[in-house]
């Protein structure tokens, strides 16, 4: 059985966190290249609605669900109607209740976050590179999400059977506030906060600025402060929701 | 038309050095995982012969077909008989030669030799994560494969052009040996490799070494030294070899 430790949990989120940061710093390296957010604009032939973006996330997407990604629990799809898996998985035991994980998914908020974000991770502009650009945008949208659905469960788990009559009570009342609320730990989203802008800082320190385009720490850190952080737990209340049923 | 002054060149192998290097961190977070390499061992239904690894490269360089990416000279597909592109690809002046893009590819090697890394790369053992595993594999042979082809390109394009008295006389002669040491330059290797070497060992200075594997960086110095030099200056030769026809 995966470990429910919170200790564990803890750090696993961390390892998780280099990989959203270099995903986004090579995300970074291409203009924000709006023309592959454009309706209509993918260059497909057949596809007059879609956005290149949009199709590339697609079609990710369908390869991963046959490669069986989405029987994991923390690997939510930011797609609906996918082919099912071809692959068979065996999973260990994950300890989590048998809760139903679309509910938890928060990558409808996650995609719209990260979008807000390219203007300020990207230089402003068009470089034709629009095929990498959003190849880039897959990757640290499947980073973002693993990590938020990550702890939205884990977390959760951990912290009800740390503490089941007191969660129980609120989660009978279904009183999304107070659970907000209990499960909040101020001094562990700051030292979050503090640890994501070092890494970020210390990532970049022997790039050659000349050659690749450095990302402002603290665009990060809000990144966090304001999507990661919250939609994690956000994502916690709806699983302790179903927690009991 | 894309640069061919030779300092731009190499800001842009510098600049690809980063993108490989995370890749390579990223996979050794995974253990070695040997079925994952192993023929008939997916565990997809209907494939009795591919390995994971095999079924992963193919799927997502279908994918990437159909996005048009080989219609870059530097990117350079592991698979034949891919389905041509989707998507009207508009791309810059590459001031290169035409010549077959093919004939100067070295995935073979690259992928032989990036087999080869992974059980000293990655940690000995099994721990099931093949999807992830394979996952990061071609995201790491895509980076590999980009830097030594914009290399072999664009480097022996722009060799050719500072001298191409010199260098025609050698191609007329088909003298692969004395092509492979006009363009060699080994103080511009020495620094790449000591550059390299300062990458890995800054990049993973902050990581937490209980939650994160940490990779040698000789590993990553030899896999430059015995790998990515040699078979960018093997297809520099196989590049030159067709620049008069």
């Amino acid at each position: 059985m995966a470990s429910l430790d919170l200790a564990a949990i803890a750090g696993t989120l961390e390892g998780l966190e280099e990989t959203i940061l270099y995903k986004l710093i090579d995300r970074a390296q291409f203009r924000r290249n709006p023309r592959a957010y454009a309706p209509g604009e993918s260059g497909f032939t057949g596809e007059a609605e879609a956005s290149l973006f949009e199709l590339r996330l697609l079609q990710q997407e369908r390869m991963d669900a046959e490669f069986g990604r989405f029987e994991v629990p923390e690997e939510r799809p930011f797609n609906r109607d996918l082919p099912p898996s071809r692959r068979a998985v065996v999973l260990p035991d994950s300890g989590l209740a048998a809760v139903d994980f679309e509910r938890v998914s928060r990558c409808a908020e996650i995609r719209g976050r990260y979008l807000a974000l390219l203007p300020t991770l990207c230089a402003e502009g068009d470089d034709g590179q629009y095929g990498s650009s959003v190849e880039h945008d897959v990757y640290a949208l499947q980073a973002i999400a693993r990590r938020v659905h990550y702890g939205a469960l884990y977390v959760a788990e951990s912290k009800f059977r740390d503490d089941p009559v007191g969660y129980s009570g609120l989660i009978a009342a279904r009183d999304r506030d107070a659970l907000l609320e209990r499960l909040t730990r101020p001094e562990v989203e700051t030292a979050i906060l503090d640890r994501v802008r070092q890494k970020v800082e210390l990532a970049q320190q022997t790039v050659n600025a000349a050659l690749r385009r450095l990302i402002d720490p603290s665009t990060v850190v809000e990144f966090y402060r304001e999507g990661v952080i919250p939609l994690t737990k956000a994502g916690e209340v709806e699983y302790l929701l179903q927690r009991l049923s």
